[in-house]
Parts: C-alpha cells; sequence; structure tokens
C-alpha cells in the first residue's frame, strides 16, 4: 500500500487515473489515442469547454471572470501577470511570505515599480505577515495564498482596496472562498487541478487593456481569452487530465465538500504533531497550512530512522523541499483520509518507540 | 481500421501508446502513476535526461548545441527567439513562406529591427522562395523548414553566412541533416517528436548571452540549460511520451533509417496524385513537402464525396487547414507506410468511379 504524500506533481483520484490512461489507448471509444487528435477536432473541444465551465461552477465565477489554461507553469505568471498589468511608471504592491512568494518580486521590476508590503523572511517564512498597508496607487496587491515549501497559508483573503492577485497553486479548490474578489488567480495544474504541464488562469477581463506595452501574442491575456485558450496548440493531455479531476471534485460534492475532508486530515495530522514532542514544527500556530504540514525532527539519528521508516511503509515525498530540508507532508484533495490515518499511527509508533 | 493522418497533435507509434497508458497507472513498476511522481525526484530525472540525450545522439549535436523541453509551443519561440538573440537596433533577416513562417515575422519587430527577404505569399505561399539576400549584419536568419498548411518544404539548408534559426516543428527527426549548422532549432513536440504540451530547443550556446534587455528567468535560455530544462514543473508525462517516441525512432534505426521510409510514404502519395487528374497539387514540385501533402479537388459535389468516403473508410484527419480548405494528409514517422498505401488504393477507387 502506497501512500502518496508529493508536494507537486503529486497524487491525483484513482479514478482518474484509470479514465486517463484508457484514453492514451482508446479515447471515448473513438479507436484514437487522447494523444493523437487534433486539438480543433470535435473530439477535443468539448474537453476544454468542459474543463473551463467546471471551473467557473465549482469556483461560482460571475460573468467578468474568465477561465484560461494557459502554458508555462505558474512562473511563467511570475512575469506575464506584471507584464500585462503594470505600466513602467506604476507601482505593484506584493506580500513576500516564502521562498515562492519571493520569487515574483524579482520578475515584476522588470515591467514597473514594485513595493514589498511586508516580508517574513526575517524568521524564515515561518509566518505570515499581517497589517501591512498597500499604497492606495498600488495597480495591483500580489501574495501567495499557500507557502508549499514553509508549510504556511493565508486563511482569510486580505483586504486591499486595489485589485488583487494571487499564486493559489497549492490550495486552489482546496476551501471554499469568494473567488470573485479576486482580480487574476494563477496556478500550476499539478496539485489541485491535475496534470503538471498546464496552468489555470482566473481573470477580471476589466482589469486587462490598460498597459501601453505591446504583448507578444502568446502573453496577452486578451487574446487568450479571444481564442479561448486555443492560441496555440494547447497541452491537450494535460487539459484532459484537469477535467477529468474536476468532475471528481464535483463528484464529491465540489469545494466546501472537500474543504471538510481537507480540515479533517489537517487537524489529525497537527494533532499528532503537537501531541509527539519528537516532532516539532515551526510555523506559528495560526497561519498553518492545511495542504503542506511542514515539520522537523531535532535529533539527525531519529530524522534518518523516520526517514527509513517511512520509505519501507510507502509512505512517499514526506521529504521537505531541497531548501529547507526536514519533512513535508501534502494533504491535496486527492489525498483520502485513510493516508493521513496511517501516516498519523506511524508517527505515533515511532514516537512511543523513540519518545 | 484507422489510419490517422492527423496534422498536428498526431498518430505516434503503437508501442508509445501502450507505454505511455501503462506508466498513467503503474510507472516502472513502482505503484506510482507517472503523473503522480515529483519531477526532481530519481524517477523523473532519468526520463528527462535520457530524452534529451536520445535527441543529441539522433541529432548528431556537437557539444556547443543545447536540448531543451519547454513549455509554450512553438509559438512561444516566435518571441523568445528574438528576445533572447534581438537587439533593439539590430536586424533579423526572415523568410515568409507560410502561414506559419509569417507570424514570428509580426513577434519579432517587439524585440528590434526585421527584414524580411523574400515571400512566396504572392502566390499562396505555394512555392519556397529561392535566391533571396541575407544582409550581412543580419543577427540571424529565421525560416520555417516545412510549411504544414500549404505543403511544401525547404529541402537544403540555406546558406547564409549569418546564425541559422529555424522552425521545424512539422519536419523534424523526420530526414537526415547537419543539424550541427543550425544556430537555433525550435520544434513543437506534437508531430514527430510525442505529445502536445512541451516544445523541443535545440541551442548553440555561443550565441547567447548578447542582448542587453532583461529577460524574464523563464523565457532566458540560459537559465534553462543552467537547470538542465527543470526551472520550473516540466510537463512530465508530455516529456516522458517524447522520450518514448525517441527510444521508437532509434530503434527503427534513426533519422536516416525513418527518412527512408518518409520518401517512399511521399513518392507513393505524389505519383498517386499526379496520376489522378481529379486530385490537384498547387505546390510547385520542386517543395513538396514529404510531410504533409496538399492537394484539393476541383469540383465541390467530388470534394463532398472523397471526404466522406475518408470518413467511411476510417481514414481520419484528411481534411485541409481551416484557412485554405481542400485536403491535407499529414505522413509524419510514426505513419505506416500501409495506411498510405490504404489511402492510395482508395484514391485509386475514387478516381476510377469519378474520373
Amino acid at each position: 500500500m502506497i501512500h502518496n504524500f508529493n508536494a507537486g506533481p503529486s497524487i491525483l483520484p484513482r479514478q482518474v487515473f484509470e479514465q486517463a490512461s484508457e484514453a492514451v489507448i482508446d479515447f471515448n471509444e473513438t479507436g484514437l489515442s487522447i494523444l493523437e487528435i487534433g486539438h480543433r477536432t470535435p473530439l477535443f473541444k468539448p474537453v476544454l469547454a468542459e474543463a473551463r465551465a467546471l471551473v467557473k461552477e465549482l469556483m461560482q465565477l460571475d460573468d467578468d471572470h474568465e477561465v484560461l489554461f494557459l502554458h508555462g507553469g505558474a512562473t511563467t505568471q511570475f512575469f506575464q501577470v506584471p507584464m500585462n498589468l503594470l505600466n513602467e511608471e506604476e507601482t505593484a504592491a506584493y506580500l513576500d511570505c516564502g521562498v515562492w512568494g519571493s520569487k515574483p518580486i524579482k520578475e515584476a521590476p522588470l515591467f514597473g515599480k514594485v513595493k514589498v508590503v511586508a516580508s517574513s523572511k526575517d524568521k524564515d517564512y515561518s509566518y505570515i505577515p499581517k497589517n501591512f498597508d498597500i499604497p492606495s496607487n498600488a495597480v495591483y496587491f500580489h501574495y501567495t495564498s499557500n507557502n508549499t515549501i514553509e508549510g504556511t497559508q493565508m486563511h482569510d483573503i486580505p483586504s486591499t482596496g486595489v485589485p488583487l492577485v494571487a499564486d493559489m497553486s497549492s490550495d486552489i479548490l482546496s476551501r471554499a472562498m469568494d473567488f470573485n474578489r479576486f482580480d487574476l488567480i494563477y496556478a500550476g495544474a499539478q496539485k489541485n487541478i491535475g496534470a503538471a504541464g498546464v496552468t489555470m488562469v482566473v481573470v477580471n477581463r476589466n482589469i486587462l487593456g490598460r498597459v501601453k506595452r505591446q504583448l507578444p501574442s502568446m502573453m496577452d491575456y486578451r487574446k487568450h481569452i479571444e481564442a479561448e485558450s486555443m492560441l496555440n496548440t494547447p497541452p491537450v493531455f494535460s487539459i484532459y487530465v484537469c477535467m477529468l479531476t474536476l468532475r471528481w471534485l464535483k463528484e464529491q460534492g465540489g469545494v466546501a465538500a472537500i474543504e471538510k475532508i481537507n480540515h479533517r486530515k489537517a487537524a489529525l495530522l497537527y494533532e499528532t504533531l503537537d501531541r509527539l514532542p519528537v516532532f516539532r514544527t515551526k510555523v506559528d500556530k495560526s497561519d498553518r497550512s492545511k495542504m503542506n504540514v511542514v515539520f522537523v525532527i531535532d535529533n539527525p539519528d531519529l530524522e534518518k530512522a523516520f526517514t527509513e521508516l517511512c520509505n519501507n511503509e510507502g509512505m512517499v515525498g514526506v521529504k521537505g523541499h531541497r531548501s529547507v530540508g526536514g519533512f513535508r507532508v501534502s494533504l491535496y484533495n486527492a489525498l483520502p483520509l485513510s493516508s493521513v490515518q496511517a501516516l498519523a499511527e506511524l508517527m505515533q509508533h515511532f514516537a512511543t518507540k523513540h519518545g
């Protein structure tokens, strides 16, 4: 029995693997593989249309919000966002709340002025900064809703008074929110949406068209909206896997239903961590992520022993990010509660033996 | 029996579909899906390394030429190439030889000066311009080696005296060439390399680092070289399918061996077209593509009848590109000779009946 706690690409629902595997051989009983069908054919167009419609439905988006499936990963959005929204003489506000949150701050100055409103770098990003001021003339405020490496999460939508942009790569669709309060949301698909190789962008069309610079076609959100995410050959298979995963999420009862399960998974794991002194988490209690639980074992011998135990027991992907070490357990939508229960039991046994 | 003549995404070898389908359920007997493994794990790294090594081997690239697997499709390369190579006050030379060849010409002026050295637009791109002059101060010359929509192909590598850049999306790895004569080659994977969602770039590292502008990280070839195509989460599954397809090509005997089969396929189809007056091709004989055979039936009733016949006989994807109409038959590497034989017979029957 394998329990997959990978941080991304990460576990997807079993039925998605089965349907995707079948489609690589025979897509919808056409006798053709999903890999060999034209993207502008009546075979693929309904897949993309259903994926976009499911996002609109699951996120309860209003008519101003467009759903795009783009190439390039969230890292491309780090520059595509300011390229589309920020004129040279204008200022964008950014929150520096993690290794990933710091990366877009390095890309934005190529396009305009950047004001970092707050940073938690002073304490290794172990908390989410609060009570920061956002300049009223900022053309947008950008933050990372969940910090995969550090295991922190912004639990409420900040009140900003300026257009709101969020990198939700690692907690998109994991909890109910008023997504219409955001003007732009982007997320690499490879955690809660589907397979690596596609990035979802939700954008309020009213914030576009302000910048004076000429944009390369592939970087222009408006051209992608006009072309309905089909400006060039899209990542066909990755979008198909997203569609299957979104269907599964709807079958589970949607975002509010999955949030309840996600809450139980995180509660069980944090309760276990807090109870067993051999494990320690550096993250401020109020800012703990429900998607990525990050912790350490201070004794190097025990750290090694626990790593080996996890390997032997089929617990995959519990190693912390290469930049910080320690342990990281990811609890994305598709991870069953039973995997968290198995891990919690293992931790309990380990603590009893070595406590 | 289905014969898949799709223009891209297009047919891949049967064994690739089978292996890819299996890997979506159980990758290399790990019990994990290829869709749920981390890209920096010992599971995926060898896949990317093998894909890159196979490209180097099959194209017989020297040590100056780097192989990258990037996001974004060839359409992203339309602007990424000038962004990396062309300073504002400098000139790049372009050949305008097709609908796809004309697109990068619209993107390059965002970065510098563009000189179109020749165009075949005057005759609906039905031929490849010859005897054009390339300014000696051009920082590069760009052309499209095969024009998918119009069915023309540049059969020889042009002598330019300046760095050579080619979009080889639709004929990469289909014929033996001295690939080291190119300074930059790019190709969307979804024809001869693998599945949609990844783009191969081969670049001579010596032409990089000249431009004065600051580049967004994801657009900087040098950063991708340094990160070995792992600057962010790569399109894992698409790269895996490329690796399988490249393995298959090597098993076939490599590029020189597949070229012989490709030649036979194209020769059979053009011979059939030339023999049967009901079919007509507008392309200059010397510039005919061996990858995409484009033709028309002048009588609209017969055009409709042949379309229906193809549909009934399992001939998929013979419809011409939406911008030009008529018929297009794509003969990419994975299309077996038997499919071309079946089509040629069908054309013969059709001509006998309606001739």
